[in-house]
């Protein structure tokens, strides 16, 4: 049954005074920690979209990659476009299964969390992207207790978003905000598509 | 219980083949239907982070927004850096509960879609983003049997990303890739922060 003018017009009006009170009772300005995680596709690509609404404010990110290191991105070529705006640091070396060296793995997941380390204590950065560290911590290549710490200490501003299947519940339990990426459908697995430019990388 | 050295080379070895295995039997190349749907946060960002990863390839994308038009969001400044690639037309007038117009708000639905049949009509563009699409069709604002006929019929090799929450079955069926967004904690709601920029525009 199609709703007249007059009724949907009262009930959007309805609407939208309550939109305005729940609006307005949200006042607080605060650095968030945000997690991407689920096994779906979309973690990493929500963060490079929040980089780039950042950047469009004239913020200073930084992103480090842990494990896609070697890989050559598209987002690389539009990060390059705004050099004071964001440091792109593709840390990683590749897939685990890539290098097949457990200490070379640490020693370079080290230096990537060291640099992470430096650009939320610098005031300069208003966002960091850990992407891909739920990975490492998965692997143990770095000691969790030292991941929350660091996070936990954060100055009041900065905002840190890190990706990555299977966070663990500690970095979910001191989220602000959490989004789990579920796969629906996969043409990957489903067709046998390859990946594609502008799509996966 | 710490694995040795050649416990993990041998693990990861074995894993690597089983991917590289995986990734040569996917040889289809294809234009993607992409859904971005459920109730999280991510869904328009992630479409925002494959536009990144195309134009950084240099392909040229195009960009509706059905319902977020009077918005002033980060991405455009960006966009606005590469004119030859991204067309973004943020087309809606805002959330249905503020213009309290049906009439109006399915007129401006109207030529909003009318510029994504352009586009996907288009050679020029390899892809397309439908955004908050599925909130217009919720509404009835387009008959969806227009929409999955236009769809169908795409160009082979243009993607096409549609987001929004409750995206129709009808849609989810004919999907290629399809990702829902699940809110596990959310800023807002638990909180009383407000949007940011960088954020959330």
């Amino acid at each position: 049954m199609q709703r007249s003018e007059e009724e949907h017009k009262a009930r959007m009006r309805k609407r939208q005074a309550a939109q305005q009170r729940i609006v307005a009772s949200r006042t607080a300005e605060k650095g968030l920690l945000i997690v991407h995680t689920g096994k779906g596709k979309g973690k990493t690509t929500a963060a490079l979209g929040m980089v780039v609404r950042a950047i469009g404010h004239g913020q200073k990110v930084g992103v480090i990659q842990f494990v896609k290191g070697a890989m050559a991105t598209g987002e690389k070529a539009v990060f390059d476009a705004f050099p004071e705006l964001v440091e792109f640091k593709p840390m990683g070396e590749g897939f685990t299964w890539d290098t097949q060296d457990r200490a070379r793995d640490i020693a370079t997941t080290r230096a990537a969390w060291e640099e992470v380390k430096r650009m939320i204590a610098d005031p300069a950065y208003a966002m960091v992207v850990a992407d891909e560290l739920n990975i490492v911590l998965r692997y143990d290549y770095l000691p969790l207790d030292e991941v929350l710490d660091v996070l936990a200490a954060r100055p009041a501003m900065k905002h840190v978003i890190v990706t990555g299947r299977n966070a663990p519940d500690a970095l979910l339990d001191m989220a602000d905000l959490v989004t789990e990426m579920t796969q629906l459908k996969h043409p990957f697995r489903d067709q046998g598509v390859r990946a594609q430019a502008g799509i996966e990388f």
